[in-house]
């Protein structure tokens, strides 16, 4: 690791080099704003800045999620847009730039035909079909450097470790070869989803349902519990404000050991055309269904919808990823709670998380958030 | 009630008089958005603006709770501050200007000696020792209105309503001569407030434990239920980071069946001075216990702190003007929920809230907002 800023190596500090550190520091600080801006799910958050060869900041970009163009390629958009001359720029992003070319060229391919000179990323990738970018920047002879190499040691641990905390949980799902897991809980301000006679249509407003509809439109697969599935008959279809349906819908999974009812709208569609068939898992060894999903299903983001129990076991053996949570503004002080069985005796084994702030909302009358495991202290419990 | 703005009372509308209607208007909404900045607690939010004989907004200024100006003296600071003649000057408040002269001279007069010119409120002052402001204020010759009489019918109506919802549950525990009650729960994401070993501490982070002193600071009493004060044995006092006790104490009262522990902490300042002593209420009968508070000990805001049973049973008795929910961003899938006993069946006959947005914010790591209950639809239970 240098210790030495820019393209400096030298051990003196001069202003002219002082003030090269800085536009890249600076340029890091924009690239991981950006980052922030973009949704977890499939695909990792990822920012990128463009400076010029004297340093000054072009443009910058974000990845949008799945189906939307990557950061490095948004940012040279925004360049040309501007009509700006990106050759023998500093691409600074957050993620190692990716080698897998399907849709669009891959981002390493594109940053070497846009001329671009120097490439800092602050993460390698650790997804197998895009590992090797750096590789190809290198080969085309483009100066391609960590930020922790780039920076001074503290600055860049600094900056580096911020970029691995906005895709720990991308990270930890790619790890486990399963999809990024969403979960979304719409309970009371009390945590209740149902009331004790089981009544929950609806705990949330419109609004929030919209919300929640239009996350069904970007995962690629929704998963309910069976006793869920049993109790509402749920479509988990993606439909918009008029109940129309949207073009693209998710696959629908139950998980569980029960059988659904012979008459319910899942067990209907075990019957129809291929894509919209339902895909049964009758088991309890969640972990083994998300490999399942994303080995042979091609499912890279999976929500589950509920029920608490379906929930509150992807909670316990940490597979959740990003939890949303739905708040409507009233309590029924009994019912069915949104979470249980987490086999918690005392406070100290908690499960934590943390809240983003920038996620915080009201959505009509109730109120949105996020909140994002933390890091376990032990290892979880595996599978049964 | 006249369809005229302003001072004008005939029925043509020259471009001078809608300019006129027009300002008035703004003067009352800006009125609205002072009044929004106060606190909830012992007295009414009020705003006020005050314009110039022409129709100028000069100041603005609002009440910012017990012990501090009411809204009509904080515009006229605010005007003088700045150099401004407010002779002849229209003030437009949010409430009736009082007529109670307490540490300061009344409102009423304060504006007759100000040289005003003409005095328009929004709702009358429900309080005995202070409704005729009005009568003060004409009897000096200014011309005081309501503002449903002073601009055109709908636009009136909807800036009363406005008005009156500001302090809705400020006027309900004035017609009820019971202090105003704010509960607070500190709870964790699913709605526990202690672990199934009844472990709590603590639930919530320091930076939320400050908010909680600091409402502390500004209350009348402090009650807790006895089991809360058997299982945590707590001081109900207020103090700074450093634990050390504020100049401004609260009363501190228990109510409930059990006696205390004879040698818990309010157990023992039951022998102390008096007027640290803490009021002992044995019984059951909540809404008789406020009515006491406020007749016998001047308490006009009283904080319910816990436990769940001692908020409920005030939440059950529509006795809780302003919730505020202290949200870890942990859960505990069991444990003591924050609230039980409501004895609701089905979702129908849930409690509902309004979540009021700009209370919205993250302390520390924790979620805090406040929640009012909105307006039962049927007369609720009284007492027990």
């Amino acid at each position: 690791m240098s210790d030495a800023g820019g393209e400096d190596h030298g051990h003196e500090s001069t202003p002219s080099r002082r003030r090269a550190r800085k536009r890249l520091r600076e340029g890091c600080e924009r690239a991981l704003e950006q980052a922030r801006r973009g949704p977890l799910g499939a695909n990792p958050r990822v920012g990128a800045a463009l400076l010029s060869p004297s340093g000054e900041l072009l443009a910058t970009g974000f990845h949008r999620g799945a189906r939307t163009p990557h950061a490095e390629a948004d940012a040279l958009a925004v360049a040309r847009e501007r009509g700006l001359d990106v050759h023998g720029a500093t691409c600074i992003v957050t993620l190692e730039p990716c080698a897998h070319a399907g849709r669009t060229p891959s981002c390493a391919r594109t940053l070497v035909d846009a001329g671009i000179g120097r490439v800092l990323y602050a993460v390698r990738d650790p997804h197998d079909v895009a590992a090797n970018g750096s590789a190809i920047l290198r080969s085309a002879g483009i100066d391609t450097r960590l930020w922790s190499d780039a920076l001074p040691a503290s600055v860049g641990r600094d900056l580096t470790a911020r970029a691995a905390e906005l895709n720990r949980r991308w990270f930890q799902a790619t790890r486990e070869s399963r999809p990024f897991v969403t979960a979304k809980i719409a309970q009371t301000l009390d945590g209740y989803v149902a009331a004790a006679d089981g009544t929950n249509a609806w705990i949330t407003g419109e609004d929030a349902r919209a919300e929640g509809h239009a996350l069904r439109s970007v995962v690629d697969a929704i998963a309910v519990g069976t006793a869920t599935a049993r109790a509402d008959d749920p479509a988990l279809t993606a439909r918009d404000a008029h109940g129309r349906l949207g073009a693209r819908q998710p696959r629908r999974v139950v998980i569980g050991e029960s059988p659904l009812e012979p008459h319910s709208r899942l067990a209907k569609a075990v019957h129809g055309p291929e894509h919209a068939r339902p895909l049964l898992y009758r088991t309890r060894d969640i972990r083994g269904v998300l490999e399942d999903l994303r080995a042979d299903h091609g499912v890279e983001h999976l929500l589950i919808e509920g029920g608490p129990r379906l929930i509150s076991a992807a909670l316990s053996l940490d597979l959740v990823d990003d939890l949303w949570i739905h708040q409507a503004p009233t309590m029924l002080g009994a019912g069915t709670p949104s979470v249980a069985g987490l086999g918690i005796e005392t406070l100290s084994e908690r499960l934590d998380f943390d809240i983003v702030p920038e996620s915080l909302h009201m959505s009509g009358s109730d109120l949105l958030f996020h909140a994002i495991p933390r890091t376990r202290q032990q290892t979880p419990t595996k599978g049964e």
